[in-house]
């Protein structure tokens, strides 16, 4: 845990970001606080220039429009003959035919490195990734101790059918590849009630898998123990100070600024099931 | 006054935003601080099915394009076919030919549930309504004390041509329909000081109304009042501490969070005219 | 100095930005904090009529597409027709053909008042100005005291082929017309863990140099110095809290919001050389 942490900041990794402009003010902030730098570009005659510059790209659908769908698949066919890792993050499939038919494409055309998305958004990956039929109805919406197990052998699937690291957030967070599962219980209920989490999420995965090359699945398992612990420290403060969801935005940004790999190492609750 | 926010709270209303991207992120966090839920999404192809699945629905021209207007006007014809509230915001409104055209091409294809503006914007929605012209003179540019009768009847009579609720926000707010009006007197200058206090507040006002659709006109004239509320306890934070307009800020959306119908009940300064 | 800043908070400069969704809404809030105004507007059918109502224009690509680049040049040139300060921030310019070749058209269509970049980006600036070439090589990719007199060289022979005033951002800053030139030390470090300072520095240039027309080489020099300064105050600020970069960006726009002419007066360290 240590030094995947301390590689991100000794290699500063670059992120080209496609995504939503909600919370991409957020999302810059931390990706600079996490140890990276990021670089926002969405228009087509520049998104292939600036993603080969850049050591990671992430593709958010989150406020998605006919151009930067345009865009994210040229971003995301560069990064993958560059061989740089590209992160989907299919915010809201399920939610609208554009935004599910948008995934499938972004799916078909494109290899990702990581998918990340809350249990119902993944299911909709599912749906659309080729993987047998039926599944769905096995997998519950609310990920909790009785059903990891299915859930993890879901992930596990998917990864297979996707070639993609599997990252399902939610109250407990699965990753997993094809082989390897991780249980991450991290983080605070408040998370959900600031927007911009998963976001900033995508943001933080994307630096540390471009800094640690060699262990994928294990660096995103960071990022995503990182980003909960920053949420864990953030919602003491909140309490402490009888402030709201506002100052906890803040905190949770700064203790990312000044979370060190000695802290992710004693507090990430990192399972391998 | 406690039921309205309770009843957001309990509801927790889904509400579809086409808004400004400069205060879109403080909107959303202001939408989960009073109990709501954003989604954003201005795309053609994608805004019918996203105002489907939402409560109610907000247009808010202040970053308008050409794709964004006509996603504005698909919107809220389909929030209509529903009935879901729609809220407009014609921001800048009688500031550039295109955010007038435009405010009164939607005036025209959308019935709008709640209209909120300050009084330049209104006025510039009323000279556009199809109200007898010649009013504007008669309605001053700031709202005070003195003209508060003026513009009591100003507003009745442009919610008669709409048939919307008009919000009218100022040092003093005036909230009316075609019969009933009420002044509020909640808030504090520095809420003038940043940006996105008007914004913010559209989002609010959706909540409430989808959430109290029994009794609209109180809805809009509790969220007015919240918000204000929330801007005084956040103005005595910043005296407290010596701070500045971006904490302000903060505390503003803070106190959102944790604002409870006991604390609406005894501090809203709402007066029926 | 002192005046300097009492000519924005007395006439309220209102400034109309076509700026990137990255950074725009601490764009809007530190020009309120500093005591401007800020209208943000890129649709080409509306950028004239915005920019006809406002006192200066700033032109930021961070995050450009094909219909801002045309907005751009609209409004640059609608600026120039009405005899309004227009600013650049060339973000980027270099690093994709895209952006280079943006900063080149703008150059070549809009007459700047002000220039204001990274010396990355003022070089790129500069290998498309009309200037001899050749001169990229003898300027250093960082400015420090050692090459300080080579920068303001250089500074100073693109302000005569652009007839703008250029402003170098960095450790040291470098603001040059062709005859006289400023260093300012004022700043800290940490304002290159926020994203955005650059552009919100845009904003603070832009109602400096609105409100101060007969001084505009001062003007930027204060407004500079004015935002080392509040990142001096934030800097000071985070440590005695023992906070984070989030806290930092918050304390940086207070500090704006409670500045005045005899703290700006006092602390800025302004050298003419």
């Amino acid at each position: 845990m240590k030094t995947l942490l301390e590689n991100v900041r000794n290699n500063a990794p670059l992120v080209h970001f496609i995504t939503n402009y909600v919370t991409v003010n957020d999302v810059a902030n931390i990706m600079l606080a996490c140890g990276g730098s990021p670089i926002m570009s969405d228009e087509i005659s520049d998104v292939e220039d600036i993603t080969s510059i850049c050591n990671a790209t992430v593709l958010n659908i989150g406020t998605l429009n006919k151009n930067t769908i345009e865009s994210m698949i040229a971003a995301g066919k560069k990064a993958n003959a560059l061989g740089h890792p590209v992160i989907l993050d299919p915010v809201g499939a399920g939610a609208s035919k554009l935004r599910t038919k948008t995934t499938f494409e972004l799916l078909e055309k494109v290899k990702f490195t990581v998918i990340r998305g809350n249990i119902s958004e993944i299911k909709t990956v599912y749906s659309g990734s080729g993987s047998t039929k039926g599944v769905d109805a096995d997998v519950a919406d609310v990920i909790t101790e009785d059903n990891l197990a299915e859930t993890v052998k879901f992930a596990k699937e998917l990864s297979k059918t996707t070639g993609a690291i599997i990252a399902i957030t939610g109250a407990i967070d699965i990753i997993a590849d094809q082989e390897h599962a991780f249980a991450i219980r991290n983080g605070v209920p408040m998370m959900s009630r600031i927007t911009g989490t998963g976001c900033m999420l995508d943001g933080v995965i994307a630096g540390y898998v471009a800094a640690n090359a060699d262990d994928k699945l294990k660096a995103v398992a960071a990022a995503v123990a990182a980003e909960g612990l920053c949420g864990e420290i953030a919602a003491q403060k909140v309490e402490d100070e009888g402030s709201g969801t506002s100052s906890f935005r803040m905190h949770l940004i700064d203790a990312m600024s000044n979370l060190d790999g000695e802290m992710l190492k004693n507090d990430a609750k990192i399972e391998e099931l």
